[in-house]
């Protein structure tokens, strides 16, 4: 059976979910794949985290160069987030010929292009499910499965924190604060929300499903983006007399003459769309292909196991591509 | 550039529209694939169908053996229907080294251990996107993008023609008999319903579904079966006082104890479910695993495009795994 070695940098939420379903769903992923794993090194710092998920200590490390240089490790996980260092060790381990699976989104949209070359050059892959939609495997689907569609739109609701709070406004009619500050208390907003709120985390996506989609690079910053911080009550009212929901949509568009829109801002969808059945704090992508026409992916946007689900999947991919080498 | 030969194996609805995207998709397919392909042969003896489609006359048999027992053809596009001979032919295509693609369900449901061991004991593969969800790339999900889970549930509405019927009798108030009329009139039923209304269909597919996620065979004719010929304007009335809609439901589920359950009927979905909002000839599939949690795939059940938009997927999946080897 072939063995593959692989090393997590950062056992966080998400590094944290992903070494569990590691662990815990062994015994089928060994079966499913044919191919037998160890996670073999664990850069992490946090001795709480260490125990937490009871990793034995010789595993873990402090210096990211056990991992990046090791010879024996086969996959890197990178789950720190943060552009940086997170892109150049991204981008060493891949020249080392590592394969690189990350959720890391930012880094991703950043430096997509820099990332897929150093992977095509060193003869591996970097693959990002995790970094788009959680657990939904929308961009796997767009690349692989629906890979012999051209695609003329995707539109989805990638926040779950913006959506939560969307959710809540139309169904107790309380406003944005007040909500804020619930979501805030039950852990679905951050302390500083703005990333959520503003709509740069999914300015993040919306660049990274463009890429995939339609193989075209907007960087995010040149995405135009309005948050949810303006949406009122009377707007909530208004929309629901017209028979709509307001979400907070991420859509990009190819025009007939193949010119590329984008925008990312609330906007109404009519009760009758599927996206306005995406409530509280899940996500949804709705593609339209000239094959398959519409198809929408549905689930849980965020959390360390659905996140985890969409790193294990690259890893599993990953893993049956080495057993064919 | 890596050049596979393709043979399709019956030009009717969906094999013509695996036919079309494979030509008018040509040039974006080659670019994300980095491989050449070409469908070399097709049997088929509609010369309409032959025509509509523009094949060169020297790329149509009327011998299958010029495409099952060819020493030039890698992958066989199985597209003719019915369990025989459609099985035996897969089968031989198999043993003969070649891959294979089908939208069979019923072949598939009947004989899927078989050819499966077939593939591999050839090394080569057996795809099977396009037999559940039409377009809805699902079952590619569930093997690969969410491998890393254990499932618990899967739950669909997996047959546009009951779904399409349904809805009508919910949003029009219309009894059975006349929209069943309706639906066959615009071509959304066949004359002969039963294996549509009956449930036949729909037990093909939850087989397949959980022969996938449950590695565990189920024959069709063994699934609790209920079809949607005994629901009544009452029954619709009275799910919609409960705040429900009535929906022909596919549902497999794994006990504490790890037996499995299944049933197909028409059940009470509560409007804020996600499958309430699946309406006319759309399906999805609903799947539970211990990691993702709950996500849900939506799109076209049926249709030449859709449909073929799964085959080409999968011959996509294919044309990537030879180029490795």
């Amino acid at each position: 059976m072939k063995k593959i070695n692989i090393g997590i940098l950062g056992l966080g939420t998400v590094g944290g979910g992903t070494y569990d379903i590691l662990r815990d769903n062994r015994d089928v992923i060994r079966r499913r794949t044919g191919v037998d794993y160890e996670v073999t090194r664990i850069l992490e710092i946090n001795q709480k985290a260490i125990e937490a998920h009871g990793v034995d200590p010789s595993v873990v490390t402090q210096n990211v160069d056990d991992i990046l240089s090791a010879g024996d490790i086969d996959i890197v996980v990178e789950s720190l987030g943060g552009i940086e260092p997170s892109s150049s060790w991204m981008l060493k381990a891949l020249e080392n010929g590592k394969n690189v699976v990350t959720p890391n989104k930012a880094a991703v949209a950043a430096n997509y292009g820099k990332l897929k070359k150093a992977a095509e050059d060193s003869g591996v892959q970097i693959r990002i499910e995790a970094c788009v939609g959680g657990g939904i495997p929308a961009l796997t689907a767009i690349t692989e499965a629906l890979a012999g569609n051209v695609f003329t739109e995707v539109m989805g609701i990638l926040n779950g924190t913006t959506n939560y709070i969307l959710t809540k406004m139309g169904d107790e009619g309380l406003p944005y604060d007040e909500v804020l500050k619930d979501a805030q208390a039950k852990g679905f907003a951050e302390a500083d929300p703005t990333a959520d709120v503003e709509g740069i985390d999914v300015a993040n996506k919306l660049s990274i499903l463009m890429a995939l989609a339609f193989d075209q690079y907007v960087p995010p910053q040149d995405i135009p983006t309005v948050g949810i911080t303006g949406v009122t009550m009377d707007d909530i009212a208004a929309a629901r007399d017209r028979g709509c929901k307001i979400k907070l949509i991420a859509k990009a568009a190819v025009a007939g003459d193949g010119g590329l829109s984008c925008e990312i801002r609330p906007m109404e969808i009519p009760l009758d769309h599927p996206l306005a059945g995406v409530n509280n704090e899940f996500n949804a992508i709705y593609i339209t292909g000239n094959a398959v026409d519409e198809v929408m992916f549905y689930g849980k946007g965020a959390g360390a196991l659905p996140t985890g689900s969409a790193i294990v999947g690259d890893i599993i991919s990953i893993m049956r591509t080495e057993a064919l080498k």
